[in-house]
């Protein structure tokens, strides 16, 4: 490797552990004496062109430590996916503060960022060593056999309907819990984790995988309800409906749904259109950003059954609550960011994708290897069909032998068992 | 006291800690010789009346105690507000089960309900004992330091709040999180309980206490954002604004506000508005049943300042989430469970309501005493205005001796200390 300094960004939404990545890879990076500085840019590719950077080396270690243990991105993290021009401004800050080594932390996007600055190195000629490191509360990273964050975030969601399904059982109605992941459905699983009886909730999960029709919704819905006299549902922000031969976000379809049946609809006055339709700098659109899905459905399911009804979503709390992580994940997210140093200080690279892969045996192990940047770059996993029930709105057992392990162990508990009845 | 059974119910919303009550007590009831069977009826007095009861002596101890640690009322809760009809039913159904020792889990409604049972049962004569346990996630108990289920409530929230402000710093925004309490702010106060720096969030905490216009809470929320480049605000579902000589919810002041300013309005067609009004049995409204306010508020900030906007309700993980506890909530349910039995069986008293009192002194400890129903029943404790900021939008520093020790340790948290800028 060339001399020189280490930048260690942070891209992408943050999770409970990706300070955990940062510190990791200082520290790490602070044991090499070929490494000079070792700087973290506020807010990932933006601080880099503003030349705004946080200088590791000159926090204290016990300050380090609890940045580690403290949810969001500590440098503050970006959704910016650099143009061309600013590939080029970044490269140029590179160069000018000697940055050889660049381990940025995020998701697929991150990724692809960091392949077309790699590219524009290689083209220039300018030798740095340039390192993903894998997050995302998602789960959704190709080839890893899940992402860093995602342990935690899965821990959190199962933990709340762990938590939800006593609740409604206790003042029984229909709860719909709504789950981040725009495009898969490991998230949403993971709901399933804190299920122990067959008549624990959730009753029903709906999946970016499957498609379903409003009308197909509300009926399963209420075939649970009137079997149980409670319904739990777990769905997925990025399910979609079938429209003509295509699909449309859900909540699109509940907007027809609700004007055809009620002739309901919300008339934004003056408000601009393109306020409401706001798309993140990927183009992607931001289902998760305003809470009409929820109220839409909401009102659908009261119209249709008159009764107990709850939609909510779980929300941002979900990548980042303070008050309990998957212990796997903060040792995962250490490792990950330990082993982006080895790889980056071997010699052996220019550029790759930390990836984390399970060892195979009985007992839950990982470990990483260094793949080219476009193994990962841009791609989503998808919830694999061994995952999904046959009828496509449930959990398949086979996920559980995936997803616990993550997670760890949650709280038992337990319900009352001798009814009597005079 | 008269020899006979023991009958435990709970009433209203569950918490994380009822069945650690209902555990304590059951326990307490069958080491008593006097005490017969002890059941706890199926949704409260809903069950008494259906006559539908689980049989205690008969659950294993083991499952007992994972009974204890889950959320949710184990044999179901009620909203229901039993009528002087209902009230003579449930009489009857207590005589013929012989019940001698009627405990009754709830907040101020159940207080009210146990009372009205307690004048009718001493009118025709019958004579039982009737203790009312307390609980309440939104704290707002009178005479009672703090309600049980507050606690865990509260560090849920103080760690949701832990973890946002974190997580609203990684990518800067606006972020509004809903926080329960319907009439008193105890709990939108404990959202500054993670705080550890000026910096940290919430910087805006709306109470039902103190009224705001939706122009000056949007303001507000500007002026932070302009100043910190983030704004985190912590909003109680009973916010109110002034309006003519009194005040409406904040939703309500929400809708007038968009129409005028926007043109922006809601249609629900051929929905009836019965729907969407529902109250709860008390006859309180239900504000948290529908996510209207977040998309309202979110539509008010969006349209004003364009920008990173969520509003998102911390909903009923508030008071069900499965990982997370305070340890001293848990300790405390159970005393108050175990000192319900002690009260009602010592032969001194005809009904009463333990409550939970925090001795002088600088180390946190609590002791109980039973006092009359009246004390207690159907009456609201207000965040107390030593809690309140001048400023009437914010928590003052004495909050935090009182809620501390309730919600014990959160991690420790850090963030990064030494920008450079070149």
């Amino acid at each position: 490797m060339t001399k020189g300094n280490c930048l260690i960004a942070c891209g992408g939404g943050p999770t409970h552990v990706i300070n955990q990545s940062l510190v990791a890879a200082a520290l790490e990076a602070m044991k090499n004496d070929n490494v000079g500085d070792v700087f973290a840019p506020v807010h990932g590719v933006d601080g880099i062109v503003q030349e705004r950077f946080y200088d590791l080396k000159r926090e204290d270690p016990r300050n380090l430590e609890l940045v580690a243990n403290t949810p969001g991105a500590a440098p503050g993290s970006t959704r910016t996916k650099p143009s061309e021009i600013m590939l080029e401004q970044i490269l140029e800050v590179l160069k000018k503060r000697d940055i050889r080594t660049f381990l940025y932390n995020g998701g697929q996007d991150t990724a692809l960022a960091l392949k077309k600055l790699k590219d524009m190195a290689r083209h220039i000629g300018y030798d740095e060593v340039e390192v993903h490191v894998p997050k995302t509360i998602d789960g959704d990273l190709v080839v890893n056999d899940h992402s860093i964050g995602y342990p935690s975030a899965a821990r959190y969601v199962a933990g709340v309907f762990g938590g939800l399904n006593f609740d409604n059982m206790s003042l029984p109605g229909i709860f719909v819990g709504k789950i981040m992941g725009r495009d898969s459905g490991f998230l949403p699983a993971a709901s399933s984790l804190g299920r122990t009886s067959e008549r624990d909730g959730p009753h029903l999960v709906y999946l970016p995988e499957r498609p379903q029709t409003v009308e197909q919704v509300l009926k399963d819905i209420g075939e649970v309800y009137k079997r149980l006299g409670f319904c739990l549902v777990a769905m997925s922000e990025g399910l979609r409906a079938p429209y003509e031969n295509s699909t449309i976000p859900f909540e699109a379809a509940l907007t027809n749904y609700l004007k055809e049946e009620y002739g309901f609809g919300i008339d934004f006055g003056r408000m601009s259109e393109d306020v409401l339709k706001k798309k993140d700098s990927f183009g992607h659109p931001e289902l998760s950003s305003y809470p009409l899905f929820e109220l839409l459905l909401q009102f659908a399911l009261v119209a249709k059954y008159q009764d107990r009804v709850r939609v909510q979503a779980l929300g941002y709390p979900q990548r980042s609550f303070l008050n309990d992580v998957s212990r796997i994940d903060v040792e995962e997210a250490r490792l990950v960011g330990r082993k982006a140093v080895e790889y980056a200080l071997s010699g052996k690279y220019d550029s790759g994708s930390v990836v984390l892969l399970r060892a195979p045996g009985n007992d839950y192990s990982v470990y990483t290897e260094l793949r080219k940047l476009e193994e990962v770059a841009g791609l989503t996993k998808y919830l694999p069909d061994e995952y999904i029930g046959s009828d496509g709105k449930s959990i398949a057992p086979a996920f559980r032998e995936y997803g616990e392990p993550l997670i760890g162990k949650l709280p038992e508990t337990g319900f009352l068992r001798h009814e009597v009845r005079y």
